[in-house]
């Protein structure tokens, strides 16, 4: 077994650290900076206090407030064309994984010529490395979730293809200021804790163990389950935002090695065939995924249990081990109203038409057990159900 | 709180790994590698496993075996100079901290004009950046104690001023093979490993905490405590040499925010003036030191001893606190026979009248407690004692 761990994106992290924003962009430089973020985190008031920053700094900004979720291409070129017809040096992104990915995606398109389709990664080549040295990003996550921040990628949506595309792009600073989140709403806290929980557990009991993300993914497992429910009653507990954001950037550390698996896999499709956010489509099967693999890697297993809180005698069995995770993963998925495939699926019927589909998108490559298209039909099943 | 990480050096870590050697080297781009270790490394046979992994590869390799322990500058100049004169393209080190420091360094001299005083970082001006791009190295720690393969950092012996001094160079790949520790004598066993310990509690209970410290320094702590003894009375665990490697490792990536205090400050001068090996010299007063600073940060000094095994009662004092971690660490030490100062200092008198000396060269910048030249005393006077 090897474990390769390589963090390349340094973080900021504490609270009130994005108040040194202005003063990191002069230290790399920066005169003129693309400031991107979607219309929620300006409504909730962020994008001008960060604003405010930057130019208490003497720094201009130019704003693109047309981030999308799962963003798609042509965002990303508007982006970047901005940037280039103002002449900025830099970019600042604000906000959840979309807007850090439209960032680093409009960063590439500064010193590199459009459109960002140049530069998706392909599976069967090395990535397609930038022609030009990229001028600094610094990213600041609004939300505590996607872990965009510590991730040298970003998602894109290719709109010609209709599917997603990675492109690679380290950046040069992650600010996690957690009084960030402190407005963030209860549904949204849920959602994106829960991508973020799963990050970690899929990490944890990967095909391809790590023993960096093991370490990693312990601790975020803990944090979440101690403190999701703290954010969710009480979203300007601030003890339990940091909490979350810590979580958060740790388990985008944590699948830079192992990566994702069955969760992530179905949640993505099922994501975007019923209109399900993300951490949502994601979560909804992470307790029956893990009675799943529980048969071929029941120490990894039993060690997300304990960290969820729970005493798995030390003679279970792998069977005993996967019921008492999935006991863990729903108590805590209960306690913060995470909503089942049903508030978005109208039938069981209709989510099972839609696996042929689902197992188009999905190929388990780091899921540690094989998974048939059988498997997938009951996993879903049980999922609607629960 | 503000907390800074950065891990700039990826790492492959596992059994078996340093077998991908040659292949690594060739992805690097490599033809004739300067290979640097001491003599002791090459004794064990390690050096010879290595040189072959990269020869089947078909890589051509000069080797520097000149290493001595706290790496002089004219060692580094020598090795620099022998990789010039034979045009080598890479530098691979094998072996403890000071082989990997000793090619770091001449790396630098592959690119980059020689002597490699001109590179040393100043406290009152950023590192000097080296002028040119640097060759690709790959280091192969033997012990599990310095954490070199995680650090950007160098530390050289300058002569001339009769110093340390440090230089900057974050490596192309580190490579953590347990298979190799397994023939580490006990007593380089336990110096290396209680080296790697101090660095973790060191920044666990840094005057600037950080929240990425702490996880990793969870794990390190948790590890050395149980797999050090079984190390110790068998050094071919294998199980054991993995779990040492690995805190090693994540102790080195653990000190890059808070860096170290007390017993490394003081363990640096005991380890010069007294020719005391710098694990042993750094752990005289690691127990010590947590008696004397669990007042000012008592939940992290909780911390230490509950990783260890203590079971501290939730209403302890700070006091009772010191002495928990205090009883946990002496435990450990005694069970791997750690020397006391005793072994290398013949009376307390020539001890104490080195304070002045050792008070020269130890700055505390990082202590959560102030320390004065009469608690610098009485540290020493009872690590002596114990």
């Amino acid at each position: 077994m090897s474990s390769i761990f390589s963090s390349p994106n340094p973080i900021l992290f504490g609270q009130g650290v994005s108040k040194v924003i202005g003063e990191k962009l002069k230290e790399f430089g920066c005169n003129k900076v693309l400031v991107v973020y979607d219309k929620g985190v300006k409504a909730a008031g962020i994008v001008d206090k960060i604003l405010g920053y930057i130019h208490e700094a003497g720094i201009k900004t130019v704003c693109y407030d047309g981030v999308l979720a799962d963003p798609p291409d042509y965002t990303i070129n508007e982006a970047g064309a901005l940037g280039v017809a103002e002449k900025v040096d830099s970019v600042v992104a604000v906000g959840g994984g979309s807007s850090l990915d439209t960032g680093k995606g409009a960063r590439v398109l500064l010193s590199n010529p459009a459109p960002i389709s140049r530069y998706y990664a392909r599976p069967d080549s090395p990535p397609p490395l930038n022609q030009s040295p990229l001028k600094p990003i610094i990213v600041v996550p609004t939300t505590s979730g996607t872990g965009s921040e510590s991730t040298p990628g970003a998602v894109i949506t290719d709109t010609e293809n209709n599917c997603k595309q990675i492109i690679i792009c380290p950046i040069s600073l992650g600010i996690v200021d957690p009084e960030l989140a402190l407005g963030l709403p209860a549904d949204i806290t849920t959602a994106t804790a829960l991508d973020a929980l799963c990050h970690s557990i899929e990490a944890l009991t990967s095909r391809t163990p790590n023993r960096f993300s093991e370490t990693l993914g312990k601790e975020v497992v803990t944090l979440i389950s101690k403190y999701l429910p703290i954010a969710y009653k009480d979203g300007s507990n601030l003890e339990a935002r940091e909490g979350l954001q810590l979580a958060a950037t740790l388990a985008g550390m944590s699948i830079l090695g192992p990566f994702c698996h069955i969760p992530h896999d179905l949640g993505q499709p099922l994501g975007a065939i019923f209109h399900i956010p993300h951490g949502i489509a994601c979560a909804a099967t992470l307790a029956e995924s893990m009675k799943f693999v529980a048969p071929d890697v029941p120490d990894k297993v039993r060690l997300v249990a304990e960290c969820m809180g729970a005493i798995v005698p030390s003679k279970a069995s792998s069977e005993e081990i996967g019921n008492i995770a999935y006991d863990s993963i729903r108590k805590l998925t209960n306690e913060v109203n995470l909503p089942g495939l049903k508030a978005f699926i109208n039938t069981k019927e209709e989510l099972l038409i839609a696996v042929p589909d689902i197992l188009k998108a999905a190929f388990f490559m780091f899921s540690p057990s094989s998974v048939t298209p059988e498997d997938v039909k009951e996993i879903l099943d049980k999922a609607y159900d629960a």
